[in-house]
């Protein structure tokens, strides 16, 4: 049985499974390799497809080794580029950031599931909804039909990922029955999904809803609204200086600030182009590697948690 | 009754109504108030919509007097944008350009009727086809289906168009079935369609379609690829050195070769980001204009031609 080959105990804020057969408990981190205690990182770039510009900037990023994970927006219009990217690099640490908003007001998409079938999720223009509010009720069924759309477009496009998270975190900050549905997923294709300890004080069915086999990393660190610009590195460097032990995921949100993102996010400054481009240029700075080298970061993906997941069968004798 | 207040007859190769009235024909250019044999031009940017860069060209041409009309990709995520822009100027000529593919590689969209409604539309991605072949068996019930989305989304989003035609002429240039869909369309909203009588010899259809009420124009002039680039402002300039009499519409497609526009259209050169930066850049220049008052060249709209099609009611005694 997969499950007994694969035993974590809470250590130092870790993961999370307890084995029936009592088998020696092992956090993530000794998993993967290191030892307890270890400063673990994923630098992780959300939103790609969203725009070309969104593409062109995290392709660079990544090939340049500014970030090392990555998550697509399988119904945004530039999903073929970063698709096409994925199948020219089959050891990249590519998931899905499955998406049920189109938030932006100049440039729009929607569902992958056909509309009718899906219509607690799409306005009246028949995208997305721009935002949701007590005025949206977002049924389950639908998110779960529109989840499932864009695995399988996904997946027929030759993206095969390495793990689940959600745009806007609506999968993980709406309710139990909207987590449930990327959990469920998740189980069925045997893919890590993002679940941070941190964000169980204010979802407390997150943890509820967990099974023996769900990884739980420490931590998600992401920029939110409020820092002013002249910040940003810092808000960085602090985050970087005073990492603390286990896995952290660290979610950026790369662009350049060119003519079509600063057109696709012209209307409001957050996570707009000019975020973007700091982003960019910050994880792109020898700054950036040496703060990784100074406080003996190491850099880990999902690929190489979903495999900690979901070891290999063990060979007949 | 509307229709014998407006009565043309043939005329220097122009439209086409023979009122039972025998009311005295007038040509399109007397309908406009102009001499018979004059030379007006519609000067019609395509594709808005489609990207950031079409969109940001076409405006900036809109606005310095290069074009004086266009039509909009209303599947396409950058509709909203250019949907805004057209709610900003009123009595501007913008028409729907009513699109049924998706026939670029990197960057695609599907249709603005739920899916499962227009199968015959879409491929397996969810996307519209990249092109038909005889193995694309298109039903002219979706096609029905899909054009009338889009027309209902344009309308819904503030967008009421002057004119009808069809993203690479496929309603045209197809069958009768495709061309009757947009001519019942066109006729229920009262708008006049891109029906040019240089295109007849191909498809013989087009002119055994027509209603008493359907206007047709002379001829579209556009580029076609084949035409090398060093040439391309000499087929312009022929174009309009030898304008025949009568209306012709001259189609252009315009965008800047910008990062988003190269990546949009990168897998072939055939209106690639460089043909229409060239488009842009000759129909922004004084040479055009020069060309336009040598030639004594008259511009005219779709809604002038719409004007003239319904007149106003009159009025009670």
């Amino acid at each position: 049985m997969k499950a007994s080959a694969l035993s974590f105990t809470l250590a130092s804020g870790l993961l999370v499974y307890s084995s029936a057969a009592q088998a020696p408990s092992k956090t993530i981190e000794e998993k993967l390799g290191y030892p307890r205690g270890a400063k673990l990182l994923i630098v992780h770039a959300d939103d790609l497809g969203m725009t070309h510009s969104v593409n062109a900037a995290s392709i660079a990023a990544l090939e340049s080794g500014g970030i090392n994970s990555a998550s697509f927006m399988v119904p945004c219009p530039w999903f073929p580029e970063i698709a096409d990217y994925a199948k020219s690099r089959p050891a990249g640490d590519f998931g899905l950031h499955l998406t049920l908003t189109s938030e932006r007001v100049y440039y729009r998409w929607g569902p992958v599931a056909p509309r009718d079938k899906v219509p607690s999720l799409v306005d009246g223009d028949g995208y997305f909804h721009h935002d949701w509010s007590s005025e949206t009720p977002i049924d389950p069924k639908d998110v779960e039909t529109e989840v499932r759309a864009q695995v399988a477009r996904a997946e027929r496009m030759g993206v095969h990922p390495t793990h689940l998270d959600s745009h806007q975190n609506r999968l993980f900050q709406t309710n139990k029955e909207l987590f449930g549905v990327i959990l469920r997923v998740a189980h069925e294709n045997h893919l890590p999904v993002l679940i941070p300890r941190n964000w169980f004080a204010d979802f407390p069915y997150l943890e509820k809803s967990l099974g023996p086999n769900d990884v739980v990393i420490d931590r998600v660190v992401t920029m939110q609204p409020g820092v002013p610009p002249e910040k940003w590195a810092d808000f960085y460097r602090n985050a970087l200086a005073h990492l603390e032990p286990g896995v952290t995921e660290l979610v950026i949100h790369l662009a350049y600030a060119d003519a079509e993102m600063k057109a696709a996010t012209r209307e409001r400054d957050t996570w707009g182009a000019e975020w973007r481009q700091h982003d960019f240029d910050f994880f792109s700075s020898a700054e950036f590697q040496s703060l990784l080298r100074d406080q003996q970061i190491h850099l880990i993906t999902w690929r190489e948690i979903g495999r900690a997941m979901n070891p290999p069968a063990k060979t007949e004798q």
